[in-house]
């Protein structure tokens, strides 16, 4: 089996990578080859058993999704995305990659023509969703996004539901909740501080938190959303039918409960390195976002979180990021 | 007040295009210029008061949304698109014209970026919606579009909202009901035989019923129709807010009552000209349409319909297209 990978240098990418070559195989079908795309080089994982190929570039360019698909994979990982902010503050930028990009893969595929269909895992986002809400948002709630990654990802949706219905891929959409807590440096996100305010302090650091401790918000670790991706790869679509966008399952929590889950997993100390800076621009963009769901459909497909509870998620953080211990 | 109408030489576009003419001011302002747009010569307007042109061409092609925006209308209905029947069968020009056309001109719109900021009313279809469905479809039910056609209005949609939101356009999505009776000749739309079953027989023709009776649909008048493009040119969008697209009113009614209505309004003898004549490529297509609308957002923001019943329906076919006598 060959895997695609788009967006493999982003964080999920990378973990659903070590994942993939860790497992040797998806599902059933064991991995002869793995392509790893993105506009950065990704690092080429060291000591891998089977063929790995790392390919930098812009996606969405003519010709480049040609290219990409010329190997013919069989299952394609599309993680690729200018993030929220960002593509927010870059009207074209945003429209050309996360519309553009993914419509010319699509259709690179469509324009094969000899029968090749492959498994297409599309990640979206419950950007999807505009408030105002109800207070646990069900799997049949219209989305009338509020920001243009919204917009773009819903797009992006029907794309793949009428082109999974053509036959031309056989596609599956997954909107992860918020990933927390997100390693590494901050992204452009506007959802950054949820992560921010738990991995700073874990790790010795200030943290700016830009939101009232009311904000409530829908969360899952990284762990998880690798958990989902090999799901979506591996399953059986034609239980999914043609309704082939899926809110995923996760946690609700306010920031005043993730800060008391931190007290308890790490103590006050800790917690007592998150500093109150409120920014008007996050909160303008954190106050149209969805704070609960019911994800009911997808949970009776199969996909499960890692984690039962906030607590959970700090300490998935120190074992699978801090080797197991934090600054105190 | 300069209007611009993109499918002006189709049956609602034509009819839009003469009450405007014939009210000579769109809302509060007095219309100075008509402009008539198609991809068919529209047919000029005789003795009009005001400047009218009619321009023949692809709205798609690279450089025709500039052309036309240049004049800088005040208002902007856009009707034109390849109906579902044809988006269906051919993909390529189904996605041109109802995705691309649509986006060149939002984006010649948005790059003009002196504050030009055009009303722009856009027609959906409630084949945004694909079964199953609740008995009757609220304004918050999402969309699952089963056909091409459908996928590309609900993409209309989302970016219609965006590009709002955003600032460029004052823009307003209306999903019209079937429209019932069509005047003139059957197009390409799948959904034709709802009108061809009873305009047909008023004219004292044959016509062929491709579904059973108990096929249960939504419709409204032409007449209608125009008023909800005039109320959604002139009404205060501050109102509607960033969800800017809405389910019209309408009639609902299976295809018995629409039988039952014509012996009513016209009698047995008229009613005895429908034939039935299964086809199911015209039923994979009507099964996954919608049944009834709450459509309450739409009315309570002051859309209102011309009919009060499937009779009324009939009668002012008789009334607008027949001048008052029907073929008994």
């Amino acid at each position: 089996m060959h895997i695609l990978v788009l967006g493999a240098a982003g964080m999920v990418g990378r973990k659903l990578c070590d994942r993939l070559l860790r497992d040797g195989r998806l599902g059933q079908a064991e991995i002869s080859r793995l392509t790893m795309h993105d506009v950065v080089a990704p690092k080429k994982p060291e000591k891998a058993a089977i063929l790995v190929e790392t390919v930098e570039g812009d996606f969405a360019v003519a010709g480049a999704a040609e290219t990409l698909i010329a190997g013919r994979p069989d299952v394609i990982f599309h993680l690729a995305a200018i993030v929220s902010g960002e593509a927010e503050l870059d009207f074209d930028k945003g429209y050309r990659i996360n519309l553009d990009g993914t419509r010319m893969l699509l259709d690179a595929i469509r324009k094969v023509g000899d029968g090749y269909r492959p498994r297409f895992v599309f990640t979206s986002s419950i950007a999807v969703f505009g408030a105002p809400f109800p207070e646990a948002i069900g799997d049949e709630f219209f989305n009338t996004p509020l920001l243009s990654y919204g917009t773009q990802k819903a797009i992006d949706e029907l794309l793949l539901a009428d082109y999974s219905r053509r036959g031309f891929i056989d596609g599956i959409g997954i909107r992860l909740p918020t990933i927390c807590i997100r390693p590494g440096l901050p992204n452009k996100a506007a959802s950054g501080f949820f992560s921010n305010i738990l991995r700073e302090p874990l790790a010795g650091k200030e943290a700016i938190l830009p939101a009232p401790e009311t904000v409530r918000h829908w969360h899952a670790t990284p762990r998880s959303a690798v958990g989902f991706l090999v799901h979506a790869g591996t399953m059986d679509l034609v239980a999914v039918g043609p309704r082939r966008n899926l809110t995923m399952p996760g946690l609700s929590a306010t920031v005043g409960e993730q800060i008391a889950a931190l007290k308890r997993v790490a103590g006050e100390k800790v917690a007592a390195r998150i500093k109150h800076e409120p920014d008007p621009f996050i909160m303008s963009i954190v106050d149209g976002w969805p704070r609960n769901f019911e994800a009911r459909r997808a949970r009776a497909l199969g996909f499960t979180t890692a984690e039962k509870s906030f607590d959970d998620i700090i300490r998935i953080h120190i074992e699978d990021e801090l080797n197991g211990a934090f600054v105190n």
